[in-house]
C-alpha cells in the first residue's frame, strides 16, 4: 500500500509536506523514485506522462491535484479505475476574486489608462456601472455558482449557462444548446468556467461570438483550449469583440512571439486565477486515500464519460 | 426667482436639460449669462471663481454639484447663506466598484503583470486572498458605509475610522484621534474616503503612513489635498508603502513632469471613481430649490463648522 505523487513538472515539497501531516505513516513515494510499483495503490497526479500509470498494477485510484481532471483523461492509455478530484471552496473563492477583477478593471478601462499613462496622458472615460453590466458565465458548478453569487451580490445583472437545467437565487439560468444562443444574446461579458472536455473544447470560436452583442467582452479562466485563438484575433480585429481577459492558453507559458502578446485589448495573466492550496486540499486527498484502503465509497468521484 | 448654474470649467448640458425636466418653468440662468443678478435666488455651484457669489444679493441658498463641498468652503468671501450637497446611491455605489477593482487588481498584482507584458514575461505570482486583506477605511459616511459593506461581503476583514462614533455590522470601527494608532496598525490596504475639512488636509503623510504596517497599500480617492505627496514618494523610497492607487490629485489634470507618471508602483486614474450623475441628482436639488422658496426646511445641509 503505498501513496504516489506524480507530477514531473510541479515543485511537490508542499503536497508532500501536507499529506505527511494528515497521515503521517503513509508509505508516501515521489516520482520518479517509485519502488516497488507492485506497492503503489494510490497516486496523486498532475500532467503525468502519458501511459506511465499503467505501470502500477495494483492502483486503485487516481487522484487529480486540481479542480480540472482533462489533464487526466487526454491519457488514452489511463488505468481503469476511480478517478477523484480535489473540492476546495477557497478556490472557487479565488477564481471568484479574480473574475470580479476582471470585469471590475474592465468597467473602469484600467487597461487604456494603463496604456495612457505610457504618454503621460490624463484622458478620463465615463466608467460603466455594474447595474448595466450583464456577466454571463459558462458553467456553474462549484466555481460558475460561487462567481454568480458574487456578481448578484455586487447587483450586477447574472446568466448562467450549464449542460443540465439548475437554478440560483438571482441569476438568469439556461440550458443545452437550444438555450445557447439566448444565453449569449443579452451578454456584456462572457465567462468561461466550463470542464474541459470533447463538447466544450473550443466552445469559444467565431460562432459563439457572432451570437454575442457587439463590443462584449470575453474573460477565460478555464483551459486554453476552451478558445478557437485566432477567432479571438479576428473579433477583436472586426470589432465584434472588445477585449478579452485570458489566464490559460493552449501552450503555457505563453510563448515570446504569441500574437496575444502584442494586442492591449488582451490582458494577460499566467494562470493565476486559481492556485490549488496543498495545506487545504490535502486533508481531503487523504481521506480519499483511507476510504479507497478501507473499501468505502470515494467522494468528489469523476464521470470518465461527462469528462468532469 | 432665478437659478443659476455656475460651472465655468464644467460642460453643463445635461444639468440644464435635467434640471429643466424637473421644473419646466423655471427661470434658469447660466454662468457668465445672469441677467439681473438681483433675481437670483439658488445658485448650483462648482469650482466658482471666489468672491462671485457676492454679487447676488438675494442668494439664499447654494448647492454643491458633487457630494464634496470644499471647492464651496475654499471662497473666504462665500455669502453666509445656507450650503446644500447632492446625495445619490449610485455615486456611491460607483465608488465602491472603483474600490473594490483597486484592491483586486494589487492583490492580483495586474500593475506588476503589466509592467511584464512590455517584456513579453510569463511570470506567476501567488495572489492574496480577500481573508488575509484588512482594509482600513477612513470616513464612514455614505460613501464609506457602502463601501465597507461591500467589502465585509465579499469576506475582506474590515476596520473603518471616522470622527464620530458609528457602528455598522460585521465592521471593526474606531474613532477620534486616540483611535487613529490601533486602526492604522493591521492594516494591508488603507482606504481614504474623508471630506475634505480643515483638519483632514495632509492626513496622508509620512506620521501616518508610519503606523501602517510595512509594506500596506494606500488608495486615496477622496481629495488630491488630504496626501502629501512628497511623503507617498519617500514612504515608496523606503519599502514602508508598497505601492498606491490615486484617482485624485493636488493639481488636475496631472501635470506631465509630476514624479507620480513615473512611478509604477503607483496606479493613476483621471478622476473617474465616482461621477456625479445630472440625471440621478438633479431632481433632489430641484427638491430644494422648491422646498427653499417655500420656506420648508433644506435637505442634505453642510455644516459649515464641521466641513461637510
Amino acid at each position: 500500500m503505498a501513496f504516489l505523487i506524480l507530477a514531473p513538472s510541479s515543485r511537490t515539497s508542499a503536497w508532500e509536506k501536507e499529506i505527511r501531516k494528515a497521515e503521517p505513516d503513509l508509505d508516501l513515494r515521489v516520482w520518479p523514485d517509485t519502488g516497488d510499483p507492485d506497492d503503489v495503490t494510490f497516486a496523486l497526479c498532475w500532467k503525468h506522462p502519458p501511459g506511465v500509470l499503467n505501470r502500477f498494477s495494483n492502483l486503485k485510484c487516481i487522484a487529480s491535484m486540481g479542480a480540472g481532471v482533462d489533464h487526466l483523461l487526454q491519457d488514452p492509455a489511463l488505468p481503469e479505475v476511480p478517478i477523484v478530484r480535489v473540492v476546495d471552496p477557497s478556490m472557487a473563492r479565488s477564481m471568484t476574486e479574480y473574475l470580479l477583477m476582471a470585469v471590475l478593471f474592465r468597467m473602469r478601462q484600467l487597461d487604456r489608462y494603463w496604456q495612457d499613462r505610457l504618454q503621460r496622458t490624463w484622458h478620463p472615460r465615463v466608467p460603466e456601472q455594474a447595474a448595466s453590466v450583464r456577466i454571463g458565465i459558462m458553467g456553474l458548478g462549484q466555481l460558475g455558482s460561487d462567481a454568480a453569487q458574487a456578481f448578484f451580490s455586487l447587483r450586477f445583472p447574472v446568466s448562467a449557462w450549464s449542460r443540465t437545467p439548475k437554478t440560483a437565487e438571482g441569476i438568469d439560468t439556461f440550458c443545452g444548446e437550444a438555450d445557447f444562443a439566448p444565453f449569449l444574446s443579452g451578454l456584456r461579458v462572457l465567462i468561461c468556467l466550463l470542464p474541459l472536455t470533447d463538447r466544450t473544447r473550443g466552445i469559444l470560436n467565431r460562432h459563439t461570438f457572432e451570437m454575442l452583442p457587439d463590443g462584449a467582452y470575453l474573460v477565460n479562466s478555464a483551459r486554453g483550449e476552451h478558445l478557437v485563438e485566432e477567432d479571438l484575433i479576428a473579433a477583436l480585429d472586426s470589432g465584434k469583440l472588445s477585449g478579452a481577459c485570458l489566464d490559460v492558453f493552449h501552450t503555457e507559458p505563453l510563448p515570446r512571439e504569441h500574437p496575444f502578446w502584442g494586442r492591449p485589448e488582451i490582458t494577460i495573466t499566467p494562470h493565476i486565477s486559481s492556485l490549488t492550496n496543498p495545506k487545504a486540499v490535502c486533508p481531503g486527498i487523504v481521506d480519499n486515500y483511507r476510504r479507497m484502503k478501507s473499501g468505502l465509497p470515494l467522494r468528489h468521484l469523476v464521470d470518465r464519460q461527462r469528462g468532469y
